[in-house]
């Protein structure tokens, strides 16, 4: 196989959607399947799940780095986000990782760009409501990424679990053939969620941050034994806030398909959280 | 090659996504290029051009009838928009068509369906400002259908011009691997665009139709004689009026690209009408 694209650590990086597709090609005429992670950098171990899923299941696999800005909202952390190619395409290359795909914000949203991919209802609960225009900003991002390499599987973190779902819709629902994976969240030993965002918290913040997921476990556990779903999200929200967080914005009990409201506890359920602490929003789910 | 579906008239119908896929691959693998004509049935000459442009470019043509409701507003004649299937695939097997993509609303919207595709700016004007979601569930359908099908290429009329621009776009943004091809516009001899909507016509109404095309051309040819689009229009409104026409929804000159309002006569321009009469509402288009 010859690279069509320069190495950069012994990761391919391509940089348009023309190398993309030209790499997938000669991967596929030799028979060779291929595994997409997509991610927006910041690279961390709950990403290196991903990869090593993907490595598992697929011949070749993909990485993608696109800070997206059309899933960031007005005043959120599009400029600050952290960025670091070299270092997360030296994180890539130890993992076996086959190529990175790093493409400039011009070659995603070209001049004249007018399109948008939504996902009615499961994107207007929860992080949607809150984060206006959030999810459409996703949801056409994927659609492109997903069409431009056309993979044959790709792998997303449970750990944004209202995203999975929603990409696992418009998939089935816009006929494009690929199979999506939800991979676990990877924690760290208190529990605490792998993020890119965990940066933004200060030591002291840093100690209170698992009592999210404590929290969502033991709601889960109340769920199950019969609690009220409604009940449960209050006493979720006082002990968030008694324990530090600043603010929470949604602590809930949904239908674990379509995070619609749920009241019956025989159908599958998912508990999902969100909330602030210092510079820090931070979010966790866990099944019943 | 192995037929994968029952025939009909000789040409081969295909009720499902999966019937669909399998022919094209197994098309694909035998090394002919395909050539997709979107249509909702109630075919005459200009689909037929469609068809005949799709057979001198590619080596196998399928043609999709799908009368899509998403694209029919409250009002509209989705109910009542012809239907006669039998007389259609005897009409593509005598142009040689090579399959035919027929499936059911329930193939296409399944239970649960939430995705939509839409296209700003260029779908909110002319026709999209007066049908309330009608682009959106045109760009949808399409979407669908073409990540459906895959072909090579796919075969749209001029005649919905904004319809046309709109795919182009759309088909740009998302990254869809087709050619997008436009097609000239049929007419009877008198100038009156082909319209499956024209059999609502009664025969005074029929004598009265061409004027809209003879107007468009007339406005045509003053705007590029250097004459103000808005005093065009003001006059085109009248013509119609007088002629018999009913109501006149827009009559305008407009960017070819992006349908925007156009003052410089230098850029490509596109003059483009909606009128009613009768029972039908007439669309046309001519460039400048």
């Amino acid at each position: 196989m010859i690279d069509p694209a320069l190495s950069v650590h012994g990761v391919t990086v391509l940089r348009s959607v023309n190398d993309l597709r030209q790499t997938v090609m000669t991967w596929r005429h030799g028979g060779l399947s291929i595994g997409f992670v997509p991610t927006m950098g910041a690279l961390h171990e709950g990403h290196m799940a991903l990869v090593r899923t993907a490595r598992e299941t697929c011949d070749r696999v993909i990485v993608s780095i696109f800070v997206n800005p059309t899933q960031f909202g007005v005043g959120e952390d599009y400029a600050t986000y952290p960025r670091d190619e070299a270092r997360d395409s030296a994180l890539l290359e130890a993992h076996g990782v086959h190529a990175l795909y790093a493409p400039a914000v011009e070659e995603i949203y070209p001049s004249g760009f007018a399109s948008e991919v939504s996902v009615k209802g499961i994107s207007e609960v929860l992080d949607g409501e809150l984060r206006h225009g959030h999810f459409d900003g996703v949801a056409t991002v994927v659609t492109k990424l997903l069409l431009q390499g056309f993979p044959d599987r790709a792998f997303f973190g449970e750990k944004d679990y209202q995203q999975l779902q929603i990409i696992r819709r418009l998939v089935t629902d816009l006929n494009i053939p690929v199979s999506i994976e939800g991979v676990a969240t990877v924690r760290e030993a208190d529990g605490l969620a792998l993020s890119s965002r965990n940066a933004y918290l200060n030591a002291d913040q840093r100690k209170i941050a698992p009592t999210l997921h404590r929290t969502l476990q033991t709601m889960a556990q109340r769920f199950a034994d019969g609690e009220d779903s409604k009940a449960l999200s209050t006493w979720a929200r006082s002990v968030l806030l008694d324990a530090g967080f600043d603010a929470v914005d949604y602590i809930e009990v949904r239908d674990a398909k379509t995070l619609s409201m749920i009241e019956d506890p025989r159908r599958a359920a998912r508990v999902l959280g969100a909330a602030h602490l210092g510079r820090a929003r931070l979010i966790d789910n866990v099944p019943v």
